[in-house]
């Protein structure tokens, strides 16, 4: 299946989704809905596509919480965007300037509070602790995941393993969470759901290493951000990491010399390009991300085949694929 | 009843608060419990006080959710400073120097929002989805008042009753919340609830005028953080919005133009001092605030007297006549 058709089987929980964004999003105070409507547009909604075909794939089949969650886990998800870009004085979001540029720092703090009290009444009002714990669990985990790449900035020591840990935390798990709750609204049995778990977990990692390749290797008007923006930040990821652990004595110690500036100027950011193609750094990264989409797919065996296994086999399948 | 009086019989339950709120902010990425530390330290407890008072008022006696509830609404609460303090560009908070300056923005930012999912998981594993809607409710009210705050800088020509308005959301809210979760943990009427409510509302009015007064009549050293910051960062309170709407011609365009620099100075915030105390300025807010007490003390008349109602109010009457 086509991610296409995906969106096509979705379609009508999507436009709800849609129309529940909006209608949550609103305040009296219309600087909110602004800044939201402002971030809203241009989002992949992957989060929330999980969770739909999650719920699906599980046999919800009747009522709207899986509305009311999807809108929920992309408030998140917008709130960590507004709150991200403050951290990283992110020039471009989602294609356009980025809202803390427009409306001031104080703004994204704001509106990211706002949309994250929002998605908690949303909750409240479905009353299910359960998936309240999951979903403020994943966001603490996301929390933990952000300070641990922030302190510690041009750190080329860190291993592979680690850095995945810090994805993990940061990217994956809230991508665990939308499978997780999704699974929870279909009532599945407690393996089921962990399955599901999981296998947002190693989408989510695989979401994480393609935006890191995009960092590197894409045009900008493509992916609707910056490209060169980590390494500039002191972001040290695994197509880096990889280049880093594989470089000659002397391809090392000009990485060392770039990265210890602090301040990387094109000409440097395209050196580091040209080495990683040399050094399949890219690629590594591409296999990586592949590996863990198929070990993604594997965990799933024991869902019997339906439209809805196939739909969340091809989200999985987009997030390596898709170029943006 | 005098405050430190309070302070004894609340003894047991802010020990258990104080050891809850060390315990809950712990996370193996240590940033977050240094930060968390360094915040916790100096704060007045204020609203755990008043939702332990009000849960003990309202028959509470068996078990620790009020604990619970009230390291909750202070992880809300401190969640808050540190976001405020990277929209105010705070210098001093709680009588140090303010995180965003020690760790940066983006620390602020993220552990701040640890503290709110810390808080949602805490309420998550209690399961009460009443009091987590009035938390999450009262957090979306603060936000707006901030952001009602925000957007209008400088703005000499706000009336009082609007300035009201908004310190009802920035700064009742969530008092008024904590009053209200004490009394849904005593299983009252909820007429007995809204009166606690409105209560908190009240006192929580009252807080902030007496904080907008100590901005311009105190000594640095004695609240903890600096003074003149408001009008620095262009908030117009109360003794601002009396003074401009009772001076002369001429004072009130001195006024103005000393707020138009947008840049000012100690000597100017000086001559602002001196016209508040010629005005009455001072003396007006305090007014109003004690006005604010004295209903809400009033509101309380079918509470039978005992020894949490003359705790309560004791708090109540401890938030105008602080001198911190």
């Amino acid at each position: 299946m086509e991610f296409r058709e995906v969106l096509i089987i979705l379609k009508d929980d999507l436009n709800k989704l849609e129309a529940s964004i909006k209608e949550n999003f609103q305040s009296d105070v219309l600087l909110i809905p602004t800044i939201s409507n402002y971030l809203s547009n241009g989002g992949k909604r992957i989060r929330p596509i999980l969770l739909l075909t999650s719920s699906r794939l599980c046999g919800y089949n009747n009522g709207n919480k899986h509305i009311t969650y999807s809108c929920v886990v992309e408030f998140i998800h917008t709130a960590t965007l507004l709150h991200d870009d403050v951290l990283d004085e992110a020039e471009i979001r989602r294609g356009n300037p980025a809202a803390n540029l427009r409306w001031g720092n104080g703004a994204s703090v704001l509106v990211g509070d706002f949309l994250l009290s929002r998605s908690l009444t949303m909750m409240a009002e479905v009353k299910d602790p359960r998936i309240i714990f999951y979903f403020s669990d994943a966001s603490r985990r996301m929390v933990e995941g952000e300070v641990m790449e922030m302190i510690n900035p041009f750190n080329l020591n860190i291993t592979e393993e680690e850095y995945i840990g810090i994805i993990k935390r940061k990217t994956a798990s809230l991508i665990s969470a939308s499978c997780r709750v999704g699974a929870i609204l279909g009532k599945s049995l407690s393996t089921e759901e962990d399955r599901l778990s999981n296998f947002g977990t190693e989408v989510g990692i695989a979401f994480q290493l393609v935006d890191d390749v995009f960092d590197y290797a894409s045009e900008e008007t493509k992916i609707g951000k910056e490209i060169g923006k980590d390494i500039r930040k002191g972001k040290v990821t695994l197509p880096l990491i990889h280049l880093y652990n594989n470089a000659s004595q002397k391809d090392r110690k000009l990485i060392e010399d770039i990265v210890k500036t602090g301040d990387i100027q094109r000409e440097d950011f395209n050196k580091i390009v040209d080495l990683m193609k040399r050094y399949h750094s890219i690629d590594y990264t591409m296999d990586k991300a592949r590996g863990y989409i198929r070990e993604a797919k594997e965990r799933m065996s024991n869902f019997k085949g339906s439209l809805y296994l196939n739909a969340i086999f091809s989200v999985a399948d987009y997030i390596v694929e898709r170029d943006m």
